[in-house]
């Protein structure tokens, strides 16, 4: 049985969310209630003591942090090998957006929560992260269809959210050409579903 | 041709490092002047934009991101298959603690910063950060030795140096029993090689 603890709002829960999609995978949502803060709650913290959403199960397999499921679910469901090829330089690049993703994209995240959850952070801190993240970003698939192989990958998957849903967290995404491409690009997938705040 | 853009000081270095080491790879280091921000020079950052270290190369692959640079060498050149054996439950285990290496415990790196490099960042929060992070990790380890799997992984050297080095953060390790028992574990390991701040 696999079985996703999401929250429909959330950019992490949806990169998994997004890649059982590709993958064509069914799956039981546990509903958590983020604005409530349930993924605080005693009860959650035993599932994942970190307080994160989304947790991933599958039988008696219990996964938290969005890159380590990606990198599972591609590991044992990519027939194709191909969102992760199995090979060593094929993965050491993807896993730079792995980190990527959910490192300094996160920044993204952190001024999303302030602008739509009243979050209490450094608002202005956050967005100059982020658009750093998104200059390089958006550098780099200058002249590149995909974050590497050329192909789209987890990579692609990690980095995707926070990217797209930039806007929400008050920053102008209007000079990141090669980001719009991209974003378009992933919208076009075979089998890609979106979320509330991705057009 | 191996080569690793090298500060003795950064714990991220270290990683790769030790797993260099532990590999019983050669390798040519490139010191890089971290102390005065090489790393944020033009010339290196066409090397790697986000301005950070390590960045590794073999032949004409460069990596950067050191667990990203653990999932390659392990990939690469682990003939044991036992520092991320190749299967999806064990690498989507194993993958849940390089983003635990390269994010939470990354507060006790800011701390570090702060305190030996007087770097202007928010101390207490990054001490607090590091400790929820400690304390964690320290509850993980009470009833295992190892963070996944009863064996050695790239998983423990992700989150290793930053918890060897917390106390020059201004981190009080000695409540946390359990992660003094791994990092001597660790040094126990054939092949360890320790650095500075690491005793």
């Amino acid at each position: 049985m696999r079985r996703l603890y999401d929250f429909e709002l959330s950019g992490s829960c949806y990169k998994v969310r997004l890649f059982l999609s590709f993958l064509g995978l069914d799956y039981e949502k546990v509903p958590v209630d983020f604005v409530n803060k349930e993924h605080k709650t005693e009860t959650y913290l035993k599932l994942n003591p970190f307080g994160e959403i989304p947790i991933f199960e599958d039988d008696d397999l219990r996964l938290r942090d969005a890159q380590a499921i990606l990198v599972y679910l591609a590991k044992r469901y990519d027939t194709t090998n191909s969102w992760y090829p199995d090979n060593a330089e094929a993965m050491g690049k993807i896993s730079q957006w792995l980190s990527t993703g959910g490192g300094e994209i996160m920044n993204s995240a952190g001024a999303r929560l302030v602008k739509i959850l009243n979050y209490q952070m450094d608002l202005p801190k956050l967005q100059a992260g982020a658009v750093r993240a998104f200059e390089i970003l958006d550098h780099h698939l200058a002249d590149r269809e995909w974050v590497e192989l050329g192909q789209p990958t987890i990579g692609d998957i990690a980095c995707f959210p926070y990217t797209a849903l930039a806007g929400e967290g008050g920053i102008d995404m209007s000079k990141f050409k090669n980001i719009a491409r991209w974003v378009e690009r992933m919208k076009g997938l075979r089998n890609f579903i979106s979320m509330p705040g991705i057009g």
